[in-house]
């Protein structure tokens, strides 16, 4: 029997290296093997956020690296503004909410892109904004946000004005940069490109914004990232962290890095224009344009009777997993992850399930036109 | 060569069927195989506090479950009362000392155990004392404090004041029960007895302590109960859960299920008192008198050369890990942890080192003599 593939855009695979990486064998974390651990860890996960500041590893979920930025970033009665483009920004903006903070939504339309001229119209609007946050991909709609563009509109408007990015479906996926791209702080999760199972929140900051964190005293202690950076210096952590978890990421770093980031960001792009040329040629509509699509994960549409019964089909009869829509979303669109542990070969799996089950469900030959499709892509004879 | 014996109190060994199951491939947690898992696991938890409510699991540490515990159940401007008989005890004061509330500390002589009597005087001394909050096994000096009877002196203070205890070094090794012994709430931690790696915290409220929490609004997110009970009523996390590590959790359980608990616990007396009496037979003192000792960790104490020469060469010549003292207590004790996935031949590897490193060092016959002394406790021989 065929093992399950996990196309979900979170979790993903993890590869067998990685589990008997974290089945070594558990050991304290006040030891010198940890802290050789911790500092080759930093080393190489730094140039991944694209920064030489050491970089915050929690023990807890995504979610708690959102907060985390949230409540060392901003003091009580700040304004902020909240890039919202779907669910998880909808996360953030659940977070702000119990905190005493002055919230404005910048709304985009699901499956949008944050256009930059329009923010920046909307921005110089405010005044006195502490702190921008956005996702780099909302995972609920696979929209990739302009980074860059929207890093300069943020510090344009005030170049103390903090630009937050939440990173947990795009960071080693997706080709970002914190120094190059002026963003002052990422925060990510273990379980998506990063091939790691959930447990494991990232959160780094650059000068301007590690400034911000020791200047604040927000009632918190858990995610009190003072304590982390602090305990950084010795390659420690304040509390007890996920060991098997920190074995596994030792583990997939150095993959990371022998593949190199680059190539991992290019295979990203590769996994993305398969499926994208694939799913084109299967008649089926891409939720979101080229020039805004995540490398990391893409949604497709069609009717709710094909979009339910593709899903379906696929965990039923091809032992596929993928996502569908949330909230708005629901029964509108199925979500295919391509990031982290992923290959151009199971862009084919898909695309072959797909070219079947459109065969019989449309009573039209699909066979062999998606894979065509992506095979042009990938060795560029498209 | 030999494999490391980790005996020190947390991190524990893991079992390599527990390995196992936390490698058997990663699966999202929105589906209905992690709810059937979740729905298990709580139904194999709940015994395990003694109650029937079901019990919060954060992706976290277990130092996050303290600070949960207390921006749940206590409000700004409570007066609260940490007992303090170590560096866990200190813990909580640190954490409080990150919220607006009014700290009263009722200092414990380090090594000694609550005596309820003086601390029924001393509480009765305070006004509108909203929380209690005490560590089960104080894991820096290895006391069991009596809860059952501190609960008395708590409940009989005022029935509304709250009894909070930190099991982290203590559940599922120490005999104990929310709702025999009236405690209104238990946190506790994975990688302790319950012999899985760090990164997963439990917290198990009683009716008295859940009204609390869904009465209360303090500003949080992560550690917010409320949502993490609401989930579980459909046996989901509000948060992306480690997903590995619940998977653990499911095999642990079950190991301590089969055991039985009643097993589970008389395994951890019965290493207590073989290795409590092979130290006695070793003219090495025992820190902590009978009655106030945990059966998860015991602390050693000798002159200052002889405990950094045992724990030295405990870890040089015989590849066994024990724990020394924090604070205070630096280079005055050793502590030998024997809780979770460990077992009586564990205590006589310990005991037979002690025995070769003691002879030698003090040029005196010890063999066979600590090992005889736990072979007549352990079968009731002495």
């Amino acid at each position: 029997m065929q093992e399950e593939l996990l196309l979900t855009p979170g979790p993903t695979p993890v590869a067998r290296r990685t589990y008997q990486a974290m089945s070594q064998g558990i050991f304290g974390h006040r030891t010198s093997r940890f802290k050789e651990m911790s500092a080759g860890i930093q080393k190489k996960l730094q140039p991944l956020f694209g920064t030489d500041n050491p970089v915050a590893v929690l023990t807890s979920s995504g979610t708690s690296a959102l907060e985390s930025a949230m409540v060392n970033l901003v003091d009580d009665g700040d304004t902020v503004v909240l890039i919202v483009s779907g669910v998880f920004g909808g996360k953030f903006a659940d977070i702000a909410g119990r905190y005493d903070l002055n919230v404005h939504v910048y709304a985009v339309t699901w499956g949008e892109a944050a256009d930059p001229k329009s923010f920046g119209e909307y921005l110089n609007g405010l005044d006195n904004v502490t702190a921008v946050f956005t996702q780099a991909c909302e995972t609920s709609t696979s929209v990739l946000h302009p980074l860059s563009e929207l890093a300069d509109v943020v510090h344009n408007y005030n170049e103390e004005t903090l630009f937050i990015v939440d990173a947990v479906s795009a960071l080693g996926g997706a080709d970002m940069n914190m120094t190059r791209d002026n963003i002052d702080c990422i925060v990510s999760g273990s379980q998506k490109a990063l091939m790691l199972p959930p447990g494991l929140a990232f959160v780094a900051v650059n000068d301007r914004a590690l400034n911000k964190v020791h200047s604040l005293g927000n009632r918190r202690y858990y995610l009190d990232l003072r304590m982390y950076f602090k305990s950084l210096e010795v390659d420690y952590t304040p509390q007890t962290p996920a060991v098997t978890l920190y074995q596994g990421l030792d583990d997939v770093l150095n993959m990371i890095h022998e593949e190199t980031i680059e190539e991992v960001f290019a295979r990203h792009k590769k996994m993305q224009n398969m499926l994208r040329r694939g799913i084109e040629a299967l008649e089926l509509e891409l939720f979101v344009k080229e020039d805004a699509a995540s490398p990391t994960v893409t949604a497709v549409t069609s009717t709710p009777e094909e979009i339910a019964h593709i899903k379906n089909t696929l965990e039923k009869d091809y032992h596929i997993s993928v996502a569908g829509g949330q909230k708005d979303l629901a029964g509108k669109i199925i979500r295919i992850g391509h990031m982290g542990f992923m290959f151009p070969k199971d862009m084919l799996a898909i695309l072959s399930a797909l070219e079947d089950i459109l065969s019989k469900l449309r009573n039209k030959n699909y066979y062999g036109k998606a894979l065509t499709a992506a095979q042009e892509s990938l060795y560029d004879k498209a």
